[in-house]
């Protein structure tokens, strides 16, 4: 087993100040190459206490990743600091230097002395370029521990541990060849999904495991397989999954990467169809999921954030008795609301929104979390009564989560 | 000073399958008191890797806060490991037992012989009751280090931390009496805040700190005093910001924890006055920016999403030759979507948004990131075009930040 650290230095990510966003990525990365994480560390912009997890990091890892202390001002100090454990010393980097001038001059940026120590190396470093910033990678085999380090910017970090780093770490180290498959479902929660394949889980052959990864609202499945050729696995993953496909079918929406919103989308493009929204509730998130995505104008026509009564009634013509009768968080107009705004903007679906998200707003009838959704098509109106929690915010996701999946059965 | 580690033990967050929130949140609170986070790590759920952990940090901090591997379950092993540690055993706690039969009793639940271990705790520790929760949080004082104990979960941990294990921390290590301001700006960079303020920063006096807390499209200030008296700190704290608060008035937008779109809707509840949004790039996001806000159905009417053209046609009555002539992304089009939700909902301010938010769609004239924004008011309409950058994402982003900074300085 090939094991990994990694650690992150900076006083803003010690202090809670910012986000560490790069840590579980690099980590999952790395889990799916074969290469186990035993330990993450944080430290701050400090000399003594970046070489002590240094040398820590070197006695349990076969490889230390590092990000973050690479910029030019003098707060940062990782390139310093490896020197001084290296006993190495910083130089210029021919290519680096070429590479660094090239991106000032290109976006027409003064090259100042400060930026100047960009280029500058520790002289046993093996230089990695980086294309999207003044930051190079760096590589060191030192005393048979592999060092990395990576500048802590986020898309950078990505750039250069997808395009170099990882390639190097499975041609260094031979890591077993691995074939993964994701497969993402929704509409069931982690444990009831893990019981209702554990006798399949549990007959799975010792070069294929399997991993659960939940998120709010959706469960992921990835199946790894280990072996020397990678056609072999594959096919040995794809028989092992086309035996649990069956118990599962219902659940399962996609595959890899591809999230909910896009694997709707790209059925809504093949079939030509399009949709619109009228949300109270969710009040503009439902919208924002579909939109998010890319392309998104091919079936996303519109729709009406109808969030108070008056423009429930004004823009998607809800019957202003069945308000008075029934209420807004309930089955008539939430039916209403649906079919007026897909008959409005001429939509192959309209889907609705309407709920007590919370936390006030509640009755002992219709208590927080009380939400009704509903699509309409050309034959037939689906609705349905969610009974959720107290939170908003997931309240809100859920929401959305859920009409998402009942459309993702109509679409088929 | 007070040193912290802060210790996550699980798998999930070792191998990059569930994002940890609780380790930034931990030490920006723990920031607060005046204890300094000296070290993060995260190990698995591994006996050996704990163990490790628990003797490393002990020589580095005071305090040691540990989150996760508290369930029911086998594979959580926290305090078994904690009884190995300490030289203690596990024991039924009297307090901790009727809690938790209680929990289980009040929600009907069945408590099941594994969750029994949930009231067994070691001997040697000190119960601090979870309301939200099964896992008790526990307090150990173990040769001159502190060591809590916290559920994963962070709703849970959260109230923990700030019903019990806060207030504690401060009493037993005595810290100072610490008093912060934060005054949240938008609309300027953290570095051209920095050189506009850096006068009076350098004459700050010793016992009043300046921290910067960057995110995307608003930069916050802390200023934090250290003292013995609560009062005495508190009003040299003030005076501090008065000195200041001329210089960056325009970027200022609130205090403290309150978000830009809390800051809007209670002037706007205050005033009585109310918005309606008309959103073509924003798709939805803007919307829920103001009604992910609890109490938005005060102000916030509603509005439509008009995504395609045909919509900004027939729901808002864009002139189609307006489009024609300018396209959609134009002053022409922003300015007629924006007076025209504000009429048609009946509203005191009308928002609009429309743009290329990429990353295709882009025209040398109209390159991806170009984006126009608008309020209409009752007597004017302000346009704006933004330039932002390639990232879908963020653009949509900074997009819905300008147009809520405008609307801010137009309420007052």
């Amino acid at each position: 087993m090939i094991r990994a650290e990694i650690i992150t230095i900076g006083d803003e990510i010690l202090y809670g100040q910012i986000t560490d966003t790069n840590t579980q990525w690099i980590s999952a990365e790395l889990d799916k190459i074969g290469i186990k994480t035993v330990r993450k560390s944080s430290v701050g912009d400090s000399e003594e206490a970046i070489l002590d997890i240094f040398t820590e990091s070197s006695k349990r890892a076969d490889v230390v990743i590092v990000t973050g202390g690479l910029g030019p001002t003098k707060d940062d100090i990782t390139k310093k600091t490896f020197c001084k454990y290296f006993n190495s010393e910083l130089i210029d980097h021919p290519q680096a230097q070429i590479d660094v001038i090239a991106y000032f001059q290109k976006r027409n940026f003064v090259l100042s002395e400060t930026n100047k120590s960009q280029y500058q190396l520790p002289s046993n470093a093996t230089y990695i370029q980086n294309t999207m910033g003044t930051a190079p990678g760096m590589w060191f085999d030192f005393e048979g521990t592999i060092y990395v380090s990576l500048p802590g910017v986020p898309y950078e970090m990505k750039g250069l541990m997808t395009l170099s780093i990882l390639p190097k770490l499975q041609e260094h180290f031979k890591t077993p060849v691995i074939f993964h498959k994701v497969i993402r479902t929704i509409g069931i929660g982690e444990s009831t999904l893990a019981e209702l394949i554990d006798v399949w889980e549990d007959a799975l052959p010792d070069n294929i495991k399997l991993a659960y990864l939940p998120s709010m609202g959706s469960v992921r499945l990835r199946l790894t397989g280990f072996g020397e050729d990678l056609k072999t696995i594959e096919k040995e993953v794809e028989e092992q999954f086309n035996r649990v496909f069956p118990t599962i079918k219902e659940y399962v929406y996609g595959y890899g990467n591809e999230e909910l919103e896009e694997v709707i989308g790209r059925t809504l493009t093949q079939k030509e169809q399009t949709i619109s929204v009228a949300e109270s509730c969710t009040g503009g998130y439902l919208g924002h999921q579909f939109t998010k995505v890319s392309g998104s104008s091919a079936y996303f026509m519109g729709g009406v954030l109808a969030y108070d009564n008056s423009v429930k009634i004004s823009q998607l013509n809800v019957n202003p008795e069945t308000l008075k009768k029934h209420g807004a968080v309930s089955e008539e107009t939430i039916r209403e609301m649906a079919e007026n705004v897909r008959k409005k903007l001429g939509t192959t679906y309209g889907l609705a929104t309407s709920g007590i998200a919370g936390p006030n707003g509640g009755t002992p009838e219709k208590p927080v979390g009380t939400i009704w959704i509903a699509i309409a098509t050309e034959t037939e109106t689906i609705t349905k009564k969610l009974t959720l929690g107290g939170f908003r915010e997931q309240n809100i996701h859920l929401t959305a989560m859920n009409i998402l999946n009942i459309l993702r059965k109509i679409i088929g």
